[in-house]
This record gives C-alpha cells, structure tokens and sequence, in this order.
C-alpha cells in the first residue's frame, strides 16, 4: 500500500491551524493508517447482532465497546464503555446495556452505534518511536515495553529514515533481543512484520518533520504480525533551521586548497619570539613547508627573513589559507579583507569567541565569513598540521613522523595530547587538526577530505558534540566503506538533562543516541582517550582481517587465558581448530602444550618453537589473524623473540600473505624494546598488558565488519 | 520460630534411604516451613462448603482445587485438577465437578478430600537459590523472575549463610533494583520480607550441605511479604569432601618463617651458569639477604664461595625454608629430607607436575609434604621475593625497590609481566609471589601473612582459580579492613560449562559468581593486567579519602570533560559546590572560566592559577580528593606545574592535610617526565590518558567503601 501523505498532512495542517502541539487518539490513528501501520481492528455497530458479527470478525477476543454519540462527550462518565468484553452473549448483552445507559444518561441524545474495538494482549510488547535529536534530526527507537525495560533502558536508536535491513539490525540490537526469537518454548514474534512497521513509522518522521516525538506503546508484536495498541504523536509549532549545507564538491575544494596550499599567509606573523605569530612562523619554516608563506604585519618590512606584507591584499599571488595570530577583536575584518584577497580558507588561532561567552563576536565572524566565501576552521584552535606537505601551521611544535592517520581534536588540550602521544610513539601521521568552537568547518568536512586523500589510511576523532550530525553520518558512513574512522565522544554521562513529553523521548539519552548511530555509520568508537590514540596508532598499522578466525599462539599459559578473556570482550571469534591443523601444531609444541586455542606452546621453548608455530599460523589460510603471547625466558630472550617474528612475518609478506598479528609481552623491561621492535615491523606490540593489543585487533575487526570486509 | 532442623533431617533422611537426589514437591514445602519460609496456604476439604470457607482464609482469592485419594495417582487425567478457581459459587461448582470426576474415573476410589491451594498472582516475580560452587561451596542467588530476566540474567550471589544486610545488598545488587522500590506507582515490594525469605535459605543449605541446588522460583514479593510459589531441591548422594584447613596461626607461623627466615637452603644449587640453581644462588647473594644461604649439592664443596652441603640433614644450624632447583623426578625424595631436618617450607621452582599431565607425582609430592610437615609454595614458579629482607628466591633478577605493595601471580609469564612493570615504574613492592600449581599454600595463606606484615600496604593478586574459595573469602575480609586487595582474575569467559538441573545452577555462569563474591569479600577487582598492575602502584601511594566529594580542576577544557566521563564510570562522586567555595575559586580564575565541578581555570593562566585553586582544594575540609586536568601551555610547561604541585601538596602534608590527588597531563613529550615526578611526590599522575588516574582514585573509593572507612 502506498502512503497516504495527503491524508497525514490534512490531518497535521488541522492541528497546525487549531495551535495545538499533540494530535488526538483518532487522529494518531488515521496517521499511522495513513502509512500502513497496523492499529486494532474497529468498526461501528448499529444493533447488537452488528456488534457481535464485528468482536467475531475482530478474531473473537476481548472487545471494548463504546458510545458513539454526537451528544455524549463523557462517554465514561455516561455508562458508556465497557473494556474487555468476550464471547457472543458478552457483547449482545453489552452492547444492550450501553444503548440502556446512554438513554438513562440523556434520553433524547442522537446515537450513531456503538463502536466495537479490538482488544490486543499476548504477543510481546515493544515500544517502537522516533524523537528530535538535536544533533542528529530525527531517530527512531526500539526496544520491549514494559515497565522493567524501561527501568533497564533496553532500548536501540537509529537514525530516520531505516530500511528493512537496518530495522532489522534494530530488533538484535537489544539486550534481550533473545526473547523475540522465542525462548522457554515462547513463540518467535514475525520479525519481519515488526521491522516493517519501524520502517514505516521513520519514513512518517522523514516526510513530516514537524513530528517531534512519536510512541507506539506499546505495540503487541507476535507470531502473526505487530499492532501498535497506543499512539502518541507530538508536534513542533515552530520550524527548526536546517544547519548550512555544502556539496561534497564544495567541501573538498576547499579542504584541498587548506591541506596541499600553494601559499600561506600569517596574519599577525612576528619576529618576537614567544608570540603566537612567531611560533606560527618557525613551525612553518622549520616544519619544511616549501609553499610560499607570506608574513603580514603592518610593522614589519620582513618577518625571519621573509618579506612582510602590511594587508592582505598586499600580497602579490594567490594564497589558498590565512592563518591568524591575531587577536579576537582584529579577527572579524582581517576576515573581511582575507575574503576580498580570495583566499578560501581562514585558520583561526585566536580565542576570545563563544567560549569565553562572546557569542555575538563569533555570530559576526561566521557572518562576514559566509558574506566574503570564506570557510573558517576555529576559532580558538592550536592550528593544523598536514605533514605531507611538511606543512605545520601551530604554535605548537612542528611535527614530522608521516603517516597514514589523521587526527582531529574540538580541545586544544586533547589536541596536545595527541601530539605528545604521537611523537613518544613515533605514531605515523597524516594530519592533526583543531577544531576548537566548530563555527564553520568540522567534522564532515574533513572526513569528506580524508576519504579521499591517498596519504590518510584511517581518521581519528575527538569530539564534544557533532552541530550537524545528519552531515556527519552521511560522510562517515562514505568514508568508513574505505578506512576506519574512530571516534572519542567526550561528555558521555551528560546525559539526557533536557525535557520530554513521550517515553521515545526519555529514553533518548544522548549517549546512547550516539553510540547507536555512531555504530549505524561504521565509525569505532573508542571510550578512553589512551584507546582513541592507540587505535590511531595502531589500525593503519594493521592489515585488513579475511575473515573471523583468530588464534592465540602463546608461550605464557596464564596469559593465554587474559588473552582469551580479551578476545571475549572484543567481540573476537577464537577459531575451532580443525583436526588437521591441531595435529600440525602438535608436531612442534611439548606433549604436555596445550594444543586447541589457545595453542599453549609452553614456556620453557626455545625460539623454533615460536617461529614454527607462527609461520603455521600465518601460513595456513583458514586462519585469519594471529595474537601472541610471549613470555620472558633465557632460552627465548625479547629481543630474539622480536626479531624472529619480525622474520617470520617479513617472508611471509613476501609470498603475499598480511595477517593482521598483535602480541602481548610479558617480562622484564627489554620487553619494551621488544614491542617497539615488533611495532615497527608491522605487529602491534605491547609490555604489560594483555588487553590493549587485543583491543586494537578487536577495533579493527569492529571496523572490518561495518566495511563489509569479512 | 526457630529452625526446625528435626523436621528437615527427616525429610533429607528418608529421601537419601530411598536414594533419591531431589525432594517431591510436598517435601519441599515442608522444607521450607521448617524454616519459616512461606508457601503458599492450603488445606484439606470435606465438603464443599469447607472448601468454600477455605478458600475465604486464604484471601479470597483464586485458588487450585485437587481431588486427594491414595487410589488416584494421576489427578489431571482423572479430572481431579482445577485451578484459578475463584469466588464461592465457583469453588462450590468445582468441589463437587472434582468429585464427580473421581467417581466417573474410578468409582470404588476412597476420597479423603480435595486439596484448596491459594494461586498467588501480583507482586513482583523472584527467584532465590542457592548452589554448590566448586570452589565457594554454597552460594545463594536473587533475581527478578520471569522469562526476560533469564535472558537478561540479572542476578547477583553471596557466599552463604547471609545476615539481613548482605541479603538487603543483594536486593539493590541487580540492574532492575528499582522495580523492587516501586516504579510507575507501583507498589514497592516488602524489602524486610524479602530479605528474610533469603537469610532463611541460606541458613537452610548451610546447615544442611547434602542439599546441592535449591530453587524457590518464583517467589511472589509483594508490599505484604513474600510467598515462594515453587520450591525444588535437589541433593548430593555422596559427600563432598573438604578442602585442608588451617588456623590463622598456622598459616602465620609457616608464612612467617617464609618470608623472614633466618636461613635458607638451596636445593641443587650450582656453579654452572644457566642452571636455575645457579641464579636462585647468584640472586639470593647479590639481592643483599643477610641470612644464611645454604647450597646443597652433593658434587661440590662449595657453591659461590658458601661450603655446599650433600644433603639438608648435613646442615649444621635451623633452615627455615628450602628453595628447591631439582628436576621433577628428584623432588619427592628431597621433600621428605626436609621435613626430616624441620624445615617448614618448601619453595618448588620446578616444573613437571599437574601443569604437564603429571598429576599423579603432584598427589604423591602432596601426600608427602603433608607427612612431614612441610608446607609448599608451587611447584612450577619463578620463586618469592620479600624485598624487605632483601629475599630474592628466584631465578629470575634481583628486585630491589622496596615499598608497600605485595604481588602474586598464579602464572610465571604475569609475574614476569608484574617484575617488568614494577622495575620500569619503579613501583616499591614488599613481596612478589609465584604461587603457580598451588598444590598447597595459596592466597589465602599468602593474605593471611600480608594482612599482618607492616611492609605491606596493598595486596594484588593475580589467579584463575580458587581452591578453596571460602577460606579466601575469610582471609580477604580480614584483609580488606585494614588495606586494600586487587585481584585480578583470569578466565572469566570460561563460563559455567557445567550441567545444571536448577535454574540457580544455570544462572552460575563462574564468572559472576566470583565477580560478586569478591566484592562481598572487600576485593577490589581489577578487569584487565594493566590495571591490576596500575593499582597496585597506586593504591599505596594515595592516602586514604575521608569522604566522597571529588573536585577536578583543569586546564583544559575537553580534559575536564573526559575526566568527567571517567569519574562517572569508577562510581566517584563529583561535588556539587557550595556557594561559598564557588565564589572563593572564581576569585581564582578568568571570568569565562567555569567553576562548578569540572572547575575549568582555562588553558592561558600562569602557574599561579593551579596553584591557588590546588591549595584551595587541598585545604578546604568539604572536599575529599583532587583530579587535576593539566594542559601543556608555553606559560605553565610541564615541569612547572609538577613542581609546583609537588610543593603544594608537601605544604599542605605538612600541616596534616593528606588528601588523595590524580593527575592527568595533556601536552607535548615533557609531561611524561612530569608524570613521574608528580608520582615520586605522591601524585598518581599520568600522560596521555584521563581514564586512568581516575580508575586509580575510584579503586581506592571502592576498597575505601568496602572497609566502611567513608
């Protein structure tokens, strides 16, 4: 059945004209008839033999009645309802003493019948909404009804509109997803039924974004198909404003002309060590860029040895950024003049913006920007680095370990974090990017640049909040078809403080809206700082997984067992090893090892053990990544360890095989060298832990199956 | 009403003389009013009009009608069955259909009545249990009931008996608690009656242990008592035998002589270098211990310039423990020469045993041990350290960075991960211990020493297993009164693969056992390595807190955010503000800056800003503990904000102000120099990560809680 649109939207534009923020039981009904979603079966009857025929027709439960009666507003308080009436007599003798009532209630009201409604029990309640995310736009929720999932917030968000596949996804993304498949002998519910009324409800939200918040609660889904029993429908009076919207061509011309510059110029460029504009200076000198840079200074002839330019427009070629150093009150007509110039992209450094609680100065600012065709990144960010084009246009120091991630941060702090991290790493980067307030360019936009760009293997993200995170799902789910993409969202227990009027509504809390639409766009989310960085670190490292058998070859039963715990929590599959192959292990490790997985090779072995058993490991196709546990012997020292498997996983490389391998070290200190060793042989390595390497392999599995790899 | 275990031994009796391994159904109500559990009322009628006066006492309500006649055993098939049979006309009608249905089905049988059964519906459905651990022994569980809560499994479990606190926890110790409180106007459930039902169980299968599983599912709880609708046990036919016990002062005798022995003989010391009884020697010389070392080696005169001894017997003086560097085969024998010269321990680095399959030599190397008084650690460890009589009984290298924090580890490959870390962090450790087979001494002999040893501030174990859990849990909430105990504790998805035939044995997935166990024990339980490893160089370091008010204040704005983030998630408290103190702190910081909690002095202030809001923090008496969130800024570098701190809080010690302070530095390469020194002057602080400071606070907030010292 096609959707009625024009019947919902008569039904809205009466209540729109009425002023009115919620819509009637009646009219929550024609709504959702509008769109094909099952509601209980009703009908009007004029006699008691009509009534009867009907509770029959209605499947022959229970039944409410009731007075229909243009004279009857209070039909209760009129005798004029009656619930759960069953049975042919049941309904003959009701519907008698309804008319009864009615007459003794206000003989000479005019009664049109009685209306005669299904009454739904059995099946499994659920709660099937959509609410306004003030980020995302409209979401839609599901989850089982009740009170006790509603103290549990068993629930799962998406964002509008889903197709079946994706409503699908909705119904296992529950806790106790288990109980619609059936369990203790309890019937499957018809899940394809129920998917397709979450399908039809988001396309409702879609096509009419006046609706606010929207309840089905509950909806009885069962064997033979899902009705939603009560429905609650609000509406926005007001409209919402759409946040600027850019083609992905327009992004990525900018974006391209702000990372491969031709020409920079510094506003506010110094030669007074310690400010900004001297910092800025040097990184972009020392960092190597070979661009021009163009220093601008009305009291400079030359700025380190670089002619000084008073203005802007006193440039003589083109530029494609303008850096600012300068302070927030010279910002917004250094704006104007880098607009009139040409210059496409403005980076600003300066604070003294919304979060210092000058709102209106930043207001301005986004206004000239918009007015002059400029984009602007900031304000009140460290800079940005692109280290393929050894360009560091920071205060801070440059950087120059290239590399296949980029790293974006809204605080400067956790911007100073990552460089810190990267360079005690030597982690190979592409990009390190501010963000700051966020008053123009953000997330999308550099994700639609990253996706692109050859040099970027994966993105790494650290965020507060998303301004428009329809704009951000859109390049995510682009972008992770082709590298990962990890996110840290920051402010994950502030939670839902604002108000709402549906069930939809309070369940929303923000975290949880993120996470599942996070998920929805294929983006790893990383819920530590330190696992953001090491995912960073770690995932273009990495190859691609084939498949989902993992094995753990270890020399450390104990830690063969961490390592197994952490498999569990990463979602990790430990492969059931077939015959064949746990003889083949069996031929190198003691009779007293531990074939099966984890193939425990004991610890008393010398290095042939460990290269032979990895080599089977990584030679064996079945077999679709390694995780190592080695343990600290003299007969098998770190740093020989490291360098067999360096070996190992060199040749094998050479015959074209890439296995994804992590290894945990357990041991005394030269562990540490060892790891590092590994790591730059492409194994991600670690000392003292046996979590954080299986972590990284799991971020990359999690990654691998949003992809559609494995 | 006390027990009436009479009652209880009788029932138990006549079922083990039939041989049978679950009680009927009336054995069990009789079970459980021995012990004052309710059931639900009954009782025998006559006639019809006793059944309907009956079923007045009992409430009224719906009642199960069932013909009694020693001639008919299938009650259902001869219509002798009716249930939720309700009001008296109803229950007149059914007695006398009851009746007729008998006569109909076999005329000549001899009535003695019909059974009226009160039908308990509304209330809240639980479940409460008990079961046999393998390792804790009788453990009881509390649950919601019903089908989503078996899916969802949410359960919690104490060691048995419970008193009517640790019952009362286990009300607030699942997800769903607030269902028991009453949500949506429902009403709460009598959480007193509840408890109750629970201390009654316990004591129950405590008293009696041949009772293996105990299920009364459901239990219907209500704001008027609790009713166990259902009861099942089910029985062990054959004893379990007990674990050896020791006393208190048992366990402190052998393992004071351990740890500070007088003299120590090494059994197959060596000159050859490799061999392990060659670097037991070498370690026990250059680690510095200044008792007598003893070589014996029946081919050499002397050992690294100490005379060599044939056998232990030829020793001249007392030996107080005996480190053993033998092959497998040897050790037996040499065993029993031990406790033939009185030497009480035995110190078993060699491997061979149970860990290869050789559990036979295991049992005879017990049984001797056992014989001849002599305790052992291992076998198939790396050996001991007790750093404070500079002891290193190892093979491996001498440890010397003496301090409060005494490990094991079960496995050799984690106490080579735990040697590691503690040498490149420097952490100051009493003990490190391999317990490995642990065919006789274990934790709980291990806690039973350190909760006495004045060198040892902090315990932190690393095991799979627990041999005798219940003797653990004893030692551990001794322990945990005084300092802290982490355990981590490997193999926890290794869930209950164990047959079951109660749904409390089903619901005992292992690890949820252990997991809520320990923390009845006062353990604070570490998820991962690291962080067992993390909080066992933390915890001595912090004081202790003397309330829950946790204050952050940071430079950077996006630190103070995740730093939040992870206050929420380790269970900490952030303070709200007074008005007062809010004022005296913005005195403090810029305008824009945030006070509040994170209070947010901004990423540009001087050092002068931390210091003032540290001291005010520091000695404001309402504030508990400090999160510092610092920001690497080219006005305050690394290295002067560590100082600084550490000289605010020397100050602030010095006038007896000792508060616990985290730290979380975002910035360039210097911060993980200023980490450590904020670490050497008391200041848990680390780089590059907000998570972890925070989890090091919150573990101290969770032993602090669990020893009610808050």
């Amino acid at each position: 059945m096609p959707y009625q649109k024009q019947t919902v939207r008569e039904v809205l534009d009466k209540a729109a004209a009425a002023g009115r923020d919620a819509l009637t039981a009646p009219e929550g009904r024609r709504v959702c008839e509008a769109y094909g979603i099952p509601t209980p079966g009703e009908g009007l009857a004029s006699t008691a033999e009509e009534a009867v025929a009907l509770a029959a027709e209605l499947g022959g439960g229970p039944v409410a009645l009731k007075i229909v009666s243009p004279d009857i507003l209070h039909k209760t308080e009129a005798g004029g309802v009656l619930v759960g009436v069953e049975g042919a007599d049941a309904v003959r003798a009701g519907f008698e003493k309804i008319l009864a009532n009615a007459r003794g209630y206000k003989a000479d009201a005019a009664v049109d019948g009685v209306q005669v409604q299904q009454m739904l029990t059995g099946g499994q309640e659920v709660i099937i909404g959509a609410t306004t995310d003030p980020s995302f736009g409209k979401v839609v929720v599901f989850g089982l009804g009740g009170v006790l999932v509603e103290v549990l917030k068993d629930v799962t968000f998406r964002l509008a509109p889903v197709d079946k596949t994706e409503a699908r996804s909705m119904l296992d993304g529950i806790a106790a997803a288990e109980l619609l498949r059936g369990v203790r002998g309890g019937e499957a519910v018809d899940a394809d039924a129920l998917a397709d009324v979450i399908v039809r409800l988001s396309d409702l939200v879609t096509d009419f974004p006046e609706i606010r918040e929207f309840d089905l609660n509950p909806v009885f889904a069962g064997a033979d198909g899902s009705v939603a029993a009560d429905v609650r429908i609000l509406l926005d009076t007001e409209p919402v404003a759409a946040p600027p919207q850019y083609t992905r061509e327009e992004m990525l011309a900018v974006m391209n002309r702000l990372m491969h510059p031709r020409a920079v110029a510094v506003i506010g460029a110094s030669n007074e060590d310690g400010k900004i504009g001297n910092s800025v200076m040097k990184n972009l000198i020392n960092g190597g860029y070979l661009g021009e840079i163009y220093p601008i200074n009305p009291k400079a002839d030359e700025v380190l040895g670089r002619k000084a330019y008073a203005r802007v427009a006193d440039v003589p070629g083109e530029v494609d950024v303008a850096v600012f150093a300068i302070p927030a009150k010279f910002v917004v007509s250094a704006v104007r003049e880098v607009g009139e110039k040409g210059i496409p992209a403005a980076v600003l450094i300066p604070s003294g913006f919304a979060e210092t609680g000058n709102v209106e100065l930043q207001k301005e600012l986004v206004q000239a920007a918009r007015e002059h065709n400029v984009r602007l990144l900031g304000p009140n960010i460290y800079g940005y680095y692109y280290t393929h084009e050894n360009l560091c246009a920071t205060f801070c120091t440059p950087y120059d370990v290239k590399g296949g991630v980029a790293l974006t941060s809204q605080s400067g702090g956790i911007g100073m974090a990552i460089l810190g991290f990267s360079r005690t790493t030597r982690t190979g980067v592409s990009a390190i990017v501010g963000l700051g307030n966020k008053s123009d360019l953000d997330e999308d936009d550099l994700l639609t640049f990253f996706e692109e760009d050859d040099n970027t293997r994966c993105i790494a993200m650290h965020l507060e909040d998303l301004k428009d995170g329809r704009a951000f799902v859109r390049a995510a789910q682009r972008t992770t078809k082709r590298k990962p993409v990890v996110v840290l969202k920051a402010g994950r227990t502030a939670l839902g403080a604002r108000a709402a009027s549906s069930h939809t509504g309070a369940l929303a809390g923000d975290d949880k809206v993120y996470d599942d639409i996070l998920r929805q766009a294929g983006v790893v989310r990383a819920y530590s700082l330190n696992d953001m960085l090491e995912f960073a670190r770690g995932l273009p490292v990495l190859p691609t997984p084939k498949g989902e058998n993992v094995v753990i070859i270890t020399g450390a039963g104990g830690s063969g067992v961490l390592l197994s715990d952490a498999c569990d929590a990463n979602g990790l599959t430990l492969m059931d090893i077939p015959d064949d192959l746990d003889t083949a292990f069996r031929a190198f490790i003691p009779p007293f090892g531990a074939a099966g997985n984890p193939i425990d090779i004991t610890g008393g072995e010398p290095p042939s053990t460990y290269e032979a058993t990895i080599r089977l490991g990584l030679e064996d196709p079945r077999i679709h990544a390694l995780v190592l546990g080695y343990w600290h012997t003299i007969v098998t020292p770190p740093m020989v360890f490291a360098e067999l498997v360096g070996r190992v996983v060199g040749e094998a490389r050479a015959k074209g095989i890439d296995k994804p391998i992590v290894a945990s070290l357990a041991g005394d200190t030269e562990v540490e060298q060892a790891s590092e060793y590994l790591y730059d042989h492409g194994v991600v390595a670690y000392p003292y832990t046996t979590e954080k390497p299986v972590a990284v392999l799991g971020a990359k599995y999690r990654w691998a199956r949003a992809a559609n790899l494995l």
